[in-house]
């Protein structure tokens, strides 16, 4: 019954020589890591240092969450990849939760293919970004959307694979915060549509990563 | 400064007497008047009332809201319409409400073109509807919808003709009681729509007559 | 772009007859239905009838969700299932939920196992469902929960399989009509487990099938 | 079915050069742009930047949001106003949410009246301000009100014009953020009036100019 | 330090014998009492029994909130008035709460000043009564007042004597229930108004006759 | 029906100049200002510029609320006090409200007396206030409190004069920001008691001098 | 690590066979059974069923929360009681709840002592309960408390002994259903108390007999 | 009728000079106090100041909370201890709260049992603790957790001493700030579980120390 999930460090609360110490204690044990919402004034320090001892480090874009790497690892995964995930981003302020998701999918040893900055306004940009996602067989899809929401629903009424919504605390006025996009995917009359918090890339990540593996898995 | 608007009897908290009696009076004034939210008891019973006393009156689809008028009244309605609107209920439960807004209207003096039971599943059914409104020059579109409320964005982002949403208490769990429609209608950053309160098909109604009347009241 | 998804017929707000006429045309369309949330002083009329048009019919336990088909439908699921949904309710006023979520799946062509009335004081009750829904290779887990609803967490935090977590209008007082379960279920930090809406048996259980079959269509 | 909207960018969460970009941009394409909450300390290199490269830059009052336009898009506004808009704000800090809307109806080719700073203490001013709109006959009156947000329904009240509402997140205790100022909008029993979010002045003065818009293109 | 209020039985969940016991044996106590929110279904035979008694009853409009009282009472009251409070009802729902606030009031030994269902449609019939009510002196102004609750503002706007707002759970949709009604008389900036929770007729006429009778009884 | 209230100038949102040159015109215009909610850094500068004009500034306690007037005023009030209103802060935090209720009550003519930091826990140093203020002749006593607020319900059912409760935001947790005294107050089942908005010590000291005066203008 | 508490059947969504089954099984197993909210029209049936059955049955007041044991169970409790609770309720209204708490407190063997309809109307009758409680020894006060819930506050502000507040879902307005009285009670800032979830008597009856018990235990 | 209850002085609002005043006072009076939430820029300052006096200062760990004691109180507490009192803390950053919690019941003549950073991951790690804790016989337990503060209930289903929850405000999203926590605390359906507000680690630990020192003044 044992879990093929990545170590997660959740920084925004630690300071930055724990969270550098639990890093690379993580690294060492797993080979890889995802260090979540580190604080913006210890990013460029914390990336510098693990660089220094050999690791591979990628940060998120519009983000502060990394993921850790040593050779080994590294290697394993470009060999074998264990399923694919799509991410899409309504606007550029749902990127970095997005980004979230992709580090964590890679972490579980998937391959991501991302689509951002779509918007209700751009619909007519997510058909060729689903089809391209449908064509390579993704797994899963994460839907990230702040406002109202709409693009989680819209994409899952196009599409057979399981569609994960993320809704972001983007927009102000009644139901912002995300609370607006929360309760519109919830309330969504579409099938196949299930969601995680509001802004929690991270686990969006790790639940459409252990659809599309388990998918995979099987296939096997 | 005085007000080009129909009388409006909110009926939900009356006797049935009091309501009689009220609406004949408003229509000797008037020529015409709007119940909304007759008793279910005391519908049946009210219709053939007014009837008997040689007044036309209209019962909204799936709703208990009416129109009364007078033959006077009725005859100058075909005459002269003083501008088109266009109405719209995503589902089957939103009949009720679309009604009230297409009575009002009416009663406004208002030609009325509607769609009802579009829903997001059925976006296609979406197209010709619009397409008929806007070719018959329609001056302002009623979007009435509960769940997540998605559709009034939709057709906002669609036509420049300026679009009323209506959230309706639809739904349940988290959102419900047309809080998520409200929201997501709200946060929407489609340009050209604005809101009236949940349920209420008459405010928008009222307000769509105005904005379509205004268009027509310049042309003369 | 099509979707795997069975006709769903959401009967709370129809009448009788409606639901009648529905049910049946969809059945003509698709060999199956389900109807959800018939009203109870309905449910038996509408299962007779059905069942005189030689339809088989099976009602959700402790619920008013059906699922119709025709024989040769029937007959076809036997023969091959799509997938594997494990269901599990915490307490016995979660089961009529459970259910829709066992209907849905069926109808989607899955099989299903189910564990129900669990509880948290029964926490030991859950390792033997879990063990025989892991060793029957599930695709997905529904984990419906009302009150506090910990145990989606407790059982997305024992397996590798994704969780499907379903808050149930259950309690009463600060967190009653499901708030306090889906709050915690959206606040888990176990990775693994998205949610749908309170009480959305319906939801989960397509939500579920589709990952379930996802991982089996590809194997084939 | 294409939109007759000016192209606004929501600056808020950009970067400095990339709103720059994003704005010289917009002007090339469209002859004009709004750029709507800028960062305050961004505001002033802002719009000096964009002076030197010979568009008309102007700042709406106690606001950071602007309008930027090239010499031809600026002539040709002059010689066809396409609609007027009258602006009200009932007190000193919703001045700046009312000059949101000023600027986007009149970036969509609208002239304007604004009267501001009324407030329900000052009632005896609303008459004057609402006789001139009228008298210069107005296609629609955009009313910007924070704390109990009551002059929305007075003036609703007193015109035929359709008004639209803006609550303002000005005020403190229970209903502070504009949550007052919302729900007595929406419950306003006054016939003629609709709203958008909380502060979104944007969303009202392109509501508002579409609707005087509507009512000058018909009379052609 | 005691107390000169009337005894108040809060009869809504009390058994009708028990109810009737409990005024009996207060009259006897006090002369007088007041029983609030009497079950529909026992209004008539209380008030029948009562009066077979030989007190005398008085029986709120639209309300089931009574004043009883013996005669010796009664003929007190009649020659000294106590102090006097006027009491304004928005619409003819607001009537119910508004009787309890003058049962209560008069049950204290003020004179009371009705105007009912002036509504903000009806605010021309604000002056002649507000000018009913200065001329005779009250000492306090109750506004009962649901919807938007504007009311309550308004007249604390237009006059010194200190008014009490009942904001009453009338109206539907967002801020329904009384909510908008009490967050705009909070948010109100109308210095002058203090308010009592929803529907707590009970309650402001108690404040409002202690108000004008402390004026009252510092004059001798 | 003109106002005897005082001007008061909300400061919070305005520039030190608009406030400096504000707050000097109403004293020329009416000899005495309240200025409320003055900013933190402005505090020492404004008072100074104030009183280098010659005008008597009084700062209130832990606030930055401040009363303005010149000789001619100060000197007018000392002679003649139209009431006396009774001031009770329950705990240190709630004081700077408290004295924004005094500053308001003694610009419009009062006598205040005040008790702070009383708290429940000291609960036996309430009587010896209480029985100060009954003595002196209080006309209205305004009970300041946070956290649970029970201090008002407290006092109310201990007097027959009429108390007005003020929330404070003080606390955390659930029921934060003044919610569970404002709650508690609306609550409460002590006649007697009304109440003013979070943290509105200016509302309070208004109502409460009003009807504190109005008692004594009866007397004359 | 085993838990000395009662079985607890909760009746409110069961059928009459089953809580009947239930309950008689639970007695054959732990001798003695508490059944909380038993249907009202299942309540007189089930008593005398399980009379006929030779069991003792005690029915809460007010309630139809009920305690079953066999004669040998009975006879145990009389013999030992291992500590004692006492049990307070403000209002008539809150008596049903305070029952439940005195039913299961008994149920795991304590003695209890009740007060009921105190209310703060009445605070002079706390102090002669509360010392008969402190003198016969108490290890937990129970405090059962609806509106604005203060009592539970006083309470703990008078004694040493552990007190556990039960907010309740009377009163009506802003804070009714018990939230009002759950903000007070868990701002209190008198240390000594804890409390429950609205209306759970049967919690609060265990966690004070598992306090007074645990006392009991380790005195011997 | 006194109260065994420790000084504690909350500084969170507090100037410097006033805290160690204050604090000092509090030491000679009682020999001992609690001063909380002291500001983090005077935290160093105040805990050297009052070393300086002689006095022994414990700071709770990731907290601002200390403890200050005389010689004399120090020695007292080493030779009696009146009760042992577990304290468990699910995450890193719940532990400033869980030190609250330790120190108040120091204050109060308790032994405490600390075990943090258990986490519903680590749940294993939860029996080792737990069996240590009944095996040194804790007389209460205190839980404090964030996010969905599942771990209070598994505590208190798995031991029979009272468990007293504190919720904490971590956590992001729907649920955030401790809200999640507080529901499912007061949802859940494990008997022995009271809780206190979100963050009241002061309260949780004088209420647990109250309960452990019942049972053992008791028995002697
Ligand atoms: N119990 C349910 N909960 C949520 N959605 C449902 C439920 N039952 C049916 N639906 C959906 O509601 C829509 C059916 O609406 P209708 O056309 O009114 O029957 C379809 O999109 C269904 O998938
Ligand atoms: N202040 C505003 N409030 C609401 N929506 C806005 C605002 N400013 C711009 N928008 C909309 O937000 C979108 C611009 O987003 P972006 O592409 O990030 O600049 C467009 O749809 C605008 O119409
Ligand atoms: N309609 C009402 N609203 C609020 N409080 C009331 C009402 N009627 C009676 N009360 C108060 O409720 C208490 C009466 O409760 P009871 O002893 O149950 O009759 C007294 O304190 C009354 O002043
Ligand atoms: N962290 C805390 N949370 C809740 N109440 C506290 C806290 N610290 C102190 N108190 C209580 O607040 C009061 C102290 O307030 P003060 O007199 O302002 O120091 C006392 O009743 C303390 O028991
Ligand atoms: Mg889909
Ligand atoms: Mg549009
Ligand atoms: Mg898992
Ligand atoms: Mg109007
Ligand atoms: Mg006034
Ligand atoms: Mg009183
Ligand atoms: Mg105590
Ligand atoms: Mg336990």
């Amino acid at each position: 019954m044992r879990k093929g999930l990545p170590e997660i460090v959740f920084a925004e609360r630690k300071e930055y020589a724990d969270t550098l110490r639990i890093a690379q204690a993580a690294v060492k044990r797993n080979g890889r890591v995802v260090v979540s919402r580190v604080k913006k004034k210890d990013l460029a320090k914390l990336v510098s240092a693990l660089k220094k001892k050999g690791l591979s480090v990628e940060v998120g874009r519009n983000s502060t969450t990394i993921i850790v790497a040593n050779t080994k690892s590294q290697k394993q995964q470009k060999e074998k990849a264990l399923g694919r995930v799509g991410i899409m981003a309504a606007g550029t302020s749902d990127i970095g939760v997005a980004e979230e998701a992709r580090l964590v999918a890679e972490a579980m040893g998937c391959d991501t293919i991302t689509s951002y900055d779509i918007g209700i306004a751009g619909m007519h940009r997510v058909f060729p970004s689903l089809k391209e996602m449908l064509a390579k067989k993704v797994g899963a899809i994460v839907v990230v959307a702040g406002m109202e929401g709409a693009l989680a629903s819209v994409v899952a009424s196009m599409v057979d694979v399981p569609v994960v919504g993320v809704p972001t605390s983007v927009g102000y006025g009644f139901g912002a915060d995300g609370i607006a996009a929360l309760a519109s995917m919830l309330q969504s009359c579409t099938l196949g549509l299930a969601v995680v918090n509001i802004d929690n890339g991270v686990g969006a990540g790790a639940f459409a990563a252990s659809v599309a593996k388990s998918a995979t898995r099987q296939t096997r």
